[in-house]
């Protein structure tokens, strides 16, 4: 066990996570509900779009080659030979020299390459269409499988499908869309000291943060959180509260108990279950020094720090890369201040946002770690990596947002 | 009705919808289910945070004055009189000259005003302290309010709740908070071309893609859909489906009937409605150019285009303003390529971003304004005013991330 008691790096604790973690499995989703889904496979397009050549414009159908070197002086000579249906596949083809009247959204006959707007033909009699200037091959037309083609890629494995993602799927009939299901996560808040939200805190208490910021993390990238009771520092009650939670959840995030001594019975308890495995105790980070996770069975337990910015932090940090799949642009600010970091250890650092004149401006967000008031003023998080000692004053950083 | 038929600008259209919109009310809601949900009033909070001073070490609580002078060589002497008792105030209080033992989070008797780190101290029988090291009034301390003061703003009105912010008001012991409630929208897709998506279309037949894609942005800005039957281009269908959402829904989103026939049509229907108003017909803006809105009493109509892209970008432009209380960062990105624009119309146009070394990158995604595929793949779109005539490669230019 003696390497685990070093502390680890949080990339390195992303990817001890990400090998424990079983997949949770697939299922299909009527497209109506698969907003904010991640889609489970590739997807591909099961038909071209659009399906035939089709005119964007009213106007004649005809070979583009015929109207070469047409001019308002010189027009060229069409024989008119039928109409477009709307909505049917035309019963003729077109021969050269000749024409036929389409309308927008027809499908061009057999023949046929372009088409000519009405604005610049003329028709002589019955049967004749003058067109006063030249179209070249493919003109005001939308051609068979130009938005989609058929086999091409939707979407890949991962994708978090939005409200545009979902009309494509609609516009290629696709009605049901296969999907990862979502995580259960059981929450355990524990410490002798945490107290129910209702209750009004003594001294020395504090009310139960952890069951309702954690749950609504899970909620928002897409999980079902599930809150069980609170615990005390006791290891019977956590043992029994774990074991419970083990039953229907693949991975429960226990909080509270990184005190020293507490931390220890933590570990005891998590470690007295059969088939389970250390993954890391301790992190190379601030905030979030004591989180630890061990797999049991297939069940992946995180032990997150007590403190609720700690925990939410710690949460963010390395939950995100495996629990949320939607995707978070990086956005580039000032920093307004100097940061100072201690090497050797990953800082997060909570800022808030400010706009000026085309350019983000971030403000960190520091004070005693006990302020729970920051992270609610705060827009996302910057990253002093473990190699830097810290950030100056102006220098560009990449804020992660919440 | 003369200056309604000149099309307006997308800004001066947001703004008289946001006139015509009525309030959707509020409601209390419990904090469990308040992801994402709008504070409907200015919350302050209800309590000091901490309520009372913390210790933020283990240690001893004195008199900072006290200690002045202490050093390695000179220590200052305390007297220890108590033992500040975790979770329960301090029965007594200290005079100058006096120290009592405090644990981190413990309550800091009357008459003390910071907290001496066991670290730097020693005790001399059982009575006498020796601090080794000065501290300074309020060191280690966390003072009464200094997380939250009891009154101070916690949320404005219009804040969507994040899962940190959750977490500050469970720690304040708030359990339900006051939001406002989702609008109503029922959404209407007409066109004698539109068919199920569950049917393949012929030739100048589409699928209907605005019942799915509007549903979910819709839901996605918080507001509960409500897609109706599809409705061909006729009157009296059109207008029986218009009452029915009418009956429920505060805001209806008419798509389709946007070519100059049918338009009229739909335009007829919605002003024959008692109480109707027409608020605009036709912006200025690509795409979307034929976009309506109708008050029709209390309730809200608009039209959107039927080609699908011009109908989700049109209710992203004018819709976000009004609909969507979430916090949109813009990201200031470079063009890749030129765009031109058409003076005197404010142009949207689909980008996708790339990231490269601290930089992004948005490369317009151009293409026959009949391309679905193109909005799957874009991230964003970015604006260009009316007054430019386009932008240039490599000009910074501020994404709206979908």
């Amino acid at each position: 066990m003696g390497e685990f008691l070093k502390v680890l790096s949080y990339a390195e604790a992303i990817q001890r996570l990400k090998e424990a973690l079983s997949g949770a499995g697939q299922e299909e989703c009527p497209i109506q509900q698969s907003r904010g889904r991640v889609v489970s496979g590739q997807l591909n397009s099961p038909e071209d779009m659009p399906a035939f050549n089709r005119s964007t414009v009213d106007g004649y159908a005809l070979c583009a080659q015929d109207s070469f070197g047409a001019s308002e002086s010189l027009p060229a000579f069409f024989r008119l030979v039928g109409t477009v249906p709307m909505g049917a596949v035309p019963a003729f083809a077109l021969n050269s020299g000749e024409c036929a009247w389409i309308p927008t959204g027809g499908m061009l006959p057999t023949g046929s390459d372009a088409a000519l707007m009405v604005e610049y033909t003329e028709k002589l009699g019955d049967d004749t269409v003058l067109a006063y200037r030249p179209v070249s091959p493919g003109e005001n037309v939308m051609q068979t499988g130009e938005d989609i083609s058929r086999g091409q890629s939707l979407f890949p494995p991962g994708h978090v499908l939005r409200p545009q993602d979902i009309g494509l799927l609609a516009s290629l009939g696709i009605t049901t869309v296969p999907v990862v299901k979502p995580y259960q996560v059981g929450i355990i808040s524990s410490g002798d000291e945490v107290i129910p939200i209702e209750e009004y805190p003594q001294p020395g208490q504090v009310r139960d943060v952890n069951s309702y910021s954690l749950a609504a993390m899970v909620a928002g990238m897409g999980h079902n959180p599930h809150s069980y009771p609170l615990v005390g520092d006791d290891a019977e009650q956590l043992q029994a509260m774990v074991a419970k939670s083990l039953d229907s959840n693949q991975i429960t995030l226990l909080s509270g108990g990184s005190s020293v001594g507490v931390a220890d019975l933590t570990l005891d308890v998590l470690l007295s279950f059969p088939g389970s495995e250390l993954l890391f105790h301790g992190l190379a980070v601030k905030p979030g020094k004591p989180t630890l996770a061990v797999k049991i069975g297939d069940r992946l337990v995180i032990g997150l720090p007590g403190h609720p910015v700690s925990a939410l932090m710690m949460f963010m940090v390395i939950a995100r890369p495996l629990l949320d799949s939607r995707k978070h642009y990086t956005l580039y600010a000032c920093l307004t201040q100097n940061i100072a970091s201690q090497p050797g250890r990953d800082d997060f650092v909570p800022v808030s946002l400010a706009e000026e004149a085309g350019q983000w401006s971030a403000r960190p967000l520091l004070g005693k770690s006990g302020l729970m008031g920051i992270l609610a003023r705060a827009d996302g998080y910057i990253h002093i990596r473990a190699v830097e000692q810290g950030l100056n004053n102006g220098a560009v950083c990449s804020v992660c947002l919440f």
